[in-house]
């Protein structure tokens, strides 16, 4: 027989989403469904040329910084550039801020090695990112639901939530947030950091779509707001005193496959994140470092982010102009200002699940919203991802989706 | 004053290696110092025109393969060209049997995340890979060490250690061991796999240099021997029962800052590995995949690697030569037939991290074994590294260092 695994692991490890979910995946990524489920940025986007022309260019010039081992915060120069970039966007920064990790995904996980212990409690939107429930879970923690609404998640309620269930942290995705695509309003986000500061818990702000703004007037992410409350930080010019760890990407401008992203917070807590890192990874693919930096530093990543921007506005004004035309009206949706998401609510007792097997028979498909929740709740929801399928496209899945529905509402 | 930190951390995450020996190594890092210290392969041999060439391929014809997100156990055609690769090995295996890990430190870290619970116990050679004390450490485990000799790990004393402390797994490096160069006898494999059996006590083998053979003869890896004991395994030529989770990379053949690796378990636990990976970083690099897969498919490997162990024989061969001729005779070392390390035992009393201090101030440098030992002993051992300097800087750094040994040797 050999080893009975099973009888040996530590703690039953869980999937993203339920076996009926994924089953209903497997079919779909073997057949012609039109696909609104993916959490993937559009491929026909990635700028393969530039990134061929640099990969030549490395391999040429800096064969070693882009091949051999690297520092486990990461390449130099990409830090640099990094924290430069984020002093532009309002975000006093230096390299000693700024941690490289493979992908956000990465990041979430750290945040679990360095803060979180078995029985510890971990604050989330609701719905909130798969990927972190995922990543938190494998610490063995508790999680405390923050309902959303249009405004992003109430933060009216966390006062009361802090003090009986003293989350280590607050999970937060104030800009188009995944799942909702729903943006956190300034009143809230001054609101959150005061709360913050008063009661001493910090915030992990997760903010991969921050850039895909294609509508509407840009809002300071969090950690732009804390750092302004605390003179020393802008004095500085670098990141010493504040209540945010700010998580942001290359995944969804320059390409998810490179897997390089970054977090944002004081020297003292990147020392924690490398410490962490080294028993994780070492540290993050160098080559695609050394292509994020050279991307950076030739100024590519503006004209590439405004490129996606018109695109995915595009997207999402033909899927809402579709959903106004074939859905039900008793089927509310989010009209987001960025990202890559819209949130569909159903009325009440509708099961997304259920309408899922039904969707994919009619080949078309969508994410059902109750994996988002940790609490159970959302069985009436679904997301669409409007980022990777043509308007052309969008316009039929909506139409398919819309048979569907009026199916059961008549 | 914002949120004070350290207040919240869950537990105190630890540096590798002592302070003493950081400080050291950052002088190291900024000087023309001869460096023996590190456990990097030599870049001059990384085959960088070959994937410069392969890099423009793979951006022609599969942009998306190497560029957007991909599966959480890696690029299934990588998958499958490692399953036949192992089979060819002698380990019989199929695509399910194949996790892709970012670097093998990834998967000592996945192997906590399934395997272990604070309190347990995990089984490791004495001394063994830093790295790998560092993964384990982060799940709050305690180290049973297992003494080594010339022949490896003292596999004898094995069954009074698993009696008395119940490790959830043993972690072994069977094959020039690091940091000591050891390779384990034939008859102890053989040994320690039906101890394994008998025992209920998996082994994580940890085999990165394994294909690094200059000298001797060929030794199967552990896993091999287990799968042959479970005739199911060859009829199926699968790797279905078994006591072994096998560790192998591409760090050392290709290039580490690749970050690719791969892990051989049977399907059920590398669904673990799977679950476990989702929360830690989704998925492998891509670009980088999908590089070692075009190098796979060329049939480059074998004559890269045959590159490789040419030029570190000639390493080892200087090396060895020139502690023969400048050690003093008190001085004891392992001659490796691979990889990158050997180990030298000073005598009884002396401090190789006061030596490393000595060593500095004369431009010579090693790594102390102190930090390679989970129980605190082998203050008098210390690695040196052939892999990455040139025979004739070799010859100079053991003259420099046997000057140090001198002085305090007579």
């Amino acid at each position: 027989m050999g080893i009975v695994w099973e009888k040996l692991y530590a703690r039953r490890l869980e999937w993203m989403t339920t076996s009926v979910i994924r089953d209903i995946f497997k079919v779909i990524q073997s057949s012609d469904i039109i696909s609104m489920a993916g959490g993937w940025p559009e491929a026909d986007l990635f700028p393969v040329e530039q990134i061929q022309e640099i990969c030549h260019y490395l391999l040429q010039k800096m064969p070693r910084e882009s091949l051999q081992y690297g520092m486990t915060d990461g390449f130099p120069p990409l830090r640099e550039a990094i924290a430069e970039y984020m002093t532009q966007l309002g975000i006093p920064a230096k390299k000693e801020n700024i941690v490289i990790t493979s992908g956000s995904q990465q990041a979430l996980d750290l945040m679990g090695r360095i803060f979180l212990d078995e029985g510890d409690s971990v604050l989330v939107e609701s719905p909130t990112f798969l990927g972190a429930i995922q990543s938190f879970k494998a610490y063995g923690v508790r999680f405390v639901p923050l309902p959303l609404d249009e405004e992003g998640a109430r933060v009216e309620l966390l006062p009361e939530l802090i003090e009986r269930y003293h989350p280590k942290f607050m999970y937060l995705l104030p800009t188009f947030q995944n799942p909702t695509g729903v943006t956190m309003s300034l009143e809230r986000r001054h609101q959150v950091i005061e709360i913050a500061e008063a009661m001493g818990v910090p915030i992990l702000e997760d903010d991969p779509y921050g850039l895909l703004r294609f509508a509407g007037e840009p809002l300071p992410p969090l950690v732009a707001l804390s750092l302004a409350r605390h003179p020393r930080n802008a004095q500085e010019g670098a990141y010493l005193e504040g209540e945010v760890v700010y998580l942001s990407t290359f995944s969804k401008t320059l390409a998810p496959g490179l897997r390089v992203a970054w977090a944002v917070c004081p020297p003292e807590l990147a020392q924690q994140f490398v410490m962490a890192k080294q028993g994780a990874d070492l540290h993050t693919n160098a080559l695609a470092q050394t292509i994020a930096y050279e991307f950076l530093r030739r100024g590519w990543l503006s004209p590439q982010v405004q490129r996606i921007r018109d695109t995915y506005l595009e997207r999402r004004n033909a899927m809402c102009a579709a959903i106004e035309e074939y859905f039900p009206p008793q089927v509310r949706y989010t009209r987001p200002e960025g990202g890559l998401f819209l949130w569909v609510t159903l009325p009440e007792g509708m099961d997304a699940t259920e309408l899922l097997k039904e969707a994919a028979q009619r080949k078309v498909a969508f994410v059902p919203g109750s994996p988002f929740f940790v609490d159970g709740s959302g069985a009436n929801t679904l997301r669409l991802s409007f980022a990777s399928v043509p308007p052309e496209t969008i316009r039929e899945g909506i139409r398919r989706l819309g048979e569907v529905l009026k199916a059961h509402l008549g």
